[in-house]
């Protein structure tokens, strides 16, 4: 099983190919980022997230796209421009009919680490652990996506979010 | 000139087709909702809305796209959620290389009734006065997507929001 998992940002989108099965330790296959230009209206931002998820989707056929829901933002502002960011990961993930789990970020944390408070560091240590890596994945964004995957591959049964409008959104303000 | 206005949402999109120039007054070509089926995952409602904009955007080839920027909303979830359709409507306005117009909806109001606090039926009443309808564009929401093209159409000088960053978002809680 290939997934993809992504921590989605209207600047910085993180992302992290992951495979996984119940006879081998999973395995990363690609990670990185897709950083658009701060100058770049939204509209042309979100163009190039959808078109490198979409890439990212035709190069690895994952199985299912993993994907951070609950949104932790400065202000609500922020946190709906990653709304933006989100439908057209979504939507890239529709077209090409692969799965789609979203997790809220301590589960990904609970499901990586072992606890939903994990610190940046924690994941990314345990990230680099879990996938016997020489170091961690550059940058923390990449991480994320990278945990994101691993959440969906170690816990299948984690509380996972199907129906969207029952999920909840936090907003630090 | 052809402007497709918009009222987003996951659940009822409005839109509205509007020609003018400056030898006559407006014209109404086509208006509508794209409404979206309450039990299916956000991420197919979100494809049922961007391929809904995309035919539109082939079948009329407006010059502008015009849309609500400011999101009023009950909560902080819905008003996310709402930033996910925005997200994939400015997506197929991008990739059809259109220009984006965005309007926080008081100027909208207010290029189409006068007044910045105008009520729903007085938008109504003034689209339907300033195009010639013989009845109001039904429902309300393709009345609300009229009235972004009418906006964009009347009121070329208006503050346009260019810049998504410096927007301003508000919730009613």
């Amino acid at each position: 099983m290939i997934v993809l998992g992504i921590d989605p940002g209207t600047a910085v989108t993180g992302y992290g190919v992951v495979k996984g099965d119940r006879s081998a330790p999973p395995h990363l296959i690609e990670c990185g980022i897709i950083r658009t230009r701060p100058r770049d209206s939204l509209a042309a931002r979100l163009q190039e997230i959808h078109a490198g998820i979409t890439e990212l989707i035709a190069r690895h056929r994952p199985d299912a796209l993993s994907i951070e829901d609950v949104f932790y933002a400065k202000n609500v502002r922020t946190t709906v421009v990653l709304g933006h960011a989100r439908g057209v990961i979504l939507l890239a993930a529709a077209n090409a009919r692969i799965d789609i789990a979203e997790y809220p970020p301590a589960e990904i944390k609970k499901a990586v680490v072992g606890t939903g408070a994990a610190t940046k560091e924690q994941v990314q240590f345990m990230v680099t652990r879990i996938l016997r890596l020489k170091s961690p994945p550059q940058p923390a964004d990449a991480s994320d996506g990278v945990a994101a995957a691993l959440a969906h591959l170690m816990a299948p049964r984690l509380p996972q979010i199907s129906d969207y409008s029952k999920s909840e959104v936090i907003v630090k303000q």
